[in-house]
């Protein structure tokens, strides 16, 4: 799984149900491409705030900005690409194998995370010169 | 599970890493009672809107204010109660059989409930008067 690229970084559109009284967006079943095990959020994050900084072995995981707005850093070792998120509809599949920093936290952001496993800290990758020994960079 | 009052509504204090990078809150395993089938949220909801006005026969759910705040009333038929959410920390377990209405959505609320089951219509009760006879009220 180390062998991905930002390429496997797939937009996810969440189903939602539009209507006059407000929003309605639903994740469950085939939705996502994993069954969900664990959610966290970001919230309270200062503007000048960098977060992130990290890769996982296996986890998969699906990023959706709630509210207001920040920027995701991925990196594969090999090439960067930035996406800004600002939609409580559009989730981001992030697969195992891909650097990540978050930055430019709008007031109010709220990022959350749906991941496909509980918490596992040997699943994480912290050390960026480690993950570049993974990747072959 | 219709027998249950608004006494079987309960705190539930969400795990979090408190962090000057921002705070960081964790649903998984043991931090609710069942197993999360269905991740849902509310957003753009306009100040003036009324949500809910339904229960349910046999799903279980944890209410958070992910950003903002909204006020739930809450019915078993016999009685009702009102809380204010406004913390992403501090979820609501909704057990089945209670009636709910989320009214008061600040500018910007975003209403995220983890649900222990996929969608199924006809675990829905949408007609009070429906609600009323099951509860023997």
């Amino acid at each position: 799984m180390l062998e991905t690229t930002i390429e496997d970084i797939k937009d996810i559109q969440i189903p939602k149900v539009e209507d006059l009284r407000g929003n309605l967006a639903i994740v469950e079943g085939d939705s996502i491409p994993f069954e969900m095990k664990r959610v966290y959020y970001l919230y309270d994050v200062p503007s000048s705030a960098y977060r992130g900084g990290h890769a996982h072995r296996s986890l998969e995981q699906v990023m959706i900005a709630l509210s207001g707005s920040f920027d995701v850093i991925f990196d594969d070792g090999k090439q960067k690409k930035t996406i800004t998120l600002n939609k409580p509809d559009r989730g981001i599949l992030i697969p195992p194998g891909i650097w990540r920093e978050m930055v430019n936290f709008s007031s109010g952001a709220v990022c959350m995370v749906i991941a496909s496993e509980v918490y596992d800290e040997e699943d994480y990758i912290r050390a960026y010169s480690e993950f570049q020994s993974l990747k072959n960079t």
